[in-house]
């Protein structure tokens, strides 16, 4: 069976049983989340960070303390992920396939938006997405964009990149920006220095991919900000999903088109 | 000088002097906001709240713990709305004209969009309002439609009421929809009773105003929402505005349109 035709549930199955892989192109029409969770007393500075960064740190949902399933993701949010990246002290100090024994009782998870949530309508347009044509992780890079710090938060704000055809961007832009709460149009179009990006070819997360003549670099405000944000401040602890390795929710992508 | 025409700064001066009286017509232009402040020990219940009842509680911005200014609120929030009402126990004990004497050092002001935002635009697009034209209040209700809950907040929706002519209902709509961080579209359409709304004529808040022959009610999700949650919540302490008598912000109406 194409993974691209599993439902939610098959798919958390499968990485609950073991399989470590980027889920760009599962689960068709099901949207997908980015995951950090917080100890409870850190849990207001994040939603007031996401509040104040919202096209990077759009929240879809918010799980009780301690809680590993929420309203839109049915699964069992410790196992059900491909792969987990474990924060200490503001450093990643793991990145392993559950995390049943790091889910301390007073973990808040929160699901934040996803860009592979509108790659289904930028193909429906006739936008090539290159990583999916690859199969493989989409690239994601540490800007120097800072966010809006919250008090005790702070950090640059990390982008996804697509490169897309010249006479394409505007419909990947117009496309993409009917997607507000999934990062919506690009914060960025164009040369990758711009935004502090020094070589396309070295990822800060994910896979490189070749930006062909004719091409342009576009990019996107990217879930991972949050992780970025949780290394960048220092934070005690945290787990987040291993970046493209996501949580695929209950929840259709549809739900977050707009116009 | 017509109210229409005076600046926030000035608007903010007058209300400090004294003057109690609904901001509907204020400050053309300028956006107005719905204040509630709660201890800290509520500020990411509120939060979430807001975040899971967007429509009623769109924050348009959020103070530190026992500021009285924010980022788009450069006045000073215990003196500079024309009305304030103060909770204890869930309960409404007093209206007042400034709250200097009960700002606690651990209140965190939140400011929540309003409808008065976007009736330029109806103005604009033809759209007659009704208490503009009478220079009253806006007419508010409590509704039977509750609220998504938190752990420790729940309540009912508040909406506002403009009577619409029949002709001009889509119009009211789309123009109003354009608005999506204050309010944006109707929440309710046509018969009061749909909502749990028995008696136009006796709102909870604001004014009554007269419905013609060829209009419909339309209801619009309003930012007093947070202080029937507060109520309904039994919050030990609050401050929130006198309804219809806003926080004038240092922020454009046009800020908040989108498309």
């Amino acid at each position: 069976m194409d993974v691209a035709d599993l439902s939610p549930a098959q798919a958390r199955a499968r990485f609950r049983g073991g399989e470590r892989v980027p889920t760009a192109g599962w689960c068709r029409g099901w949207t997908q989340a980015n995951l950090i969770a917080v100890p409870s007393r850190l849990r207001y500075e994040l939603l007031l960070f996401a509040h104040r960064n919202p096209q990077a740190c759009p929240v879809l949902d918010v799980g009780e303390p301690g809680s590993w399933s929420t309203g839109l993701f049915a699964g069992d949010l410790r196992t059900d992920l491909p792969a987990y990246r474990i924060y200490r002290d503001g450093e990643a100090v793991a990145d392993v396939g559950d995390v049943v024994g790091e889910w301390r009782a007073d973990l808040v998870p929160f699901l934040i938006g996803c860009s592979f949530t509108f790659e289904r309508a930028l193909l429906a347009a006739g936008v090539p997405v290159r990583h999916l044509e690859l199969g493989t992780n989409v690239p994601m890079y540490v800007t120097n964009v800072p966010c809006e710090p919250t008090g005790s938060l702070s950090g640059p704000l990390v982008v996804s990149m697509r490169p897309v055809p010249e006479e394409l961007v505007a419909t990947a832009v117009e496309v993409s920006g009917r997607y507000p709460l999934v990062h919506g149009a690009p914060v960025h179009v164009g040369d990758p220095a711009g935004i502090g990006i020094g070589d396309l070819g070295r990822p800060d997360y994910g896979e490189a991919v070749e930006v062909y003549a004719g091409e342009v670099p576009l990019f996107w405000a990217c879930g991972v900000t949050p992780q970025a944000a949780i290394m960048a401040s220092g934070v005690e602890y945290a787990i987040g999903h291993l970046p493209g390795h996501m949580a695929i929710m209950d929840a259709r992508d549809d739900d977050y088109r707009v116009i």
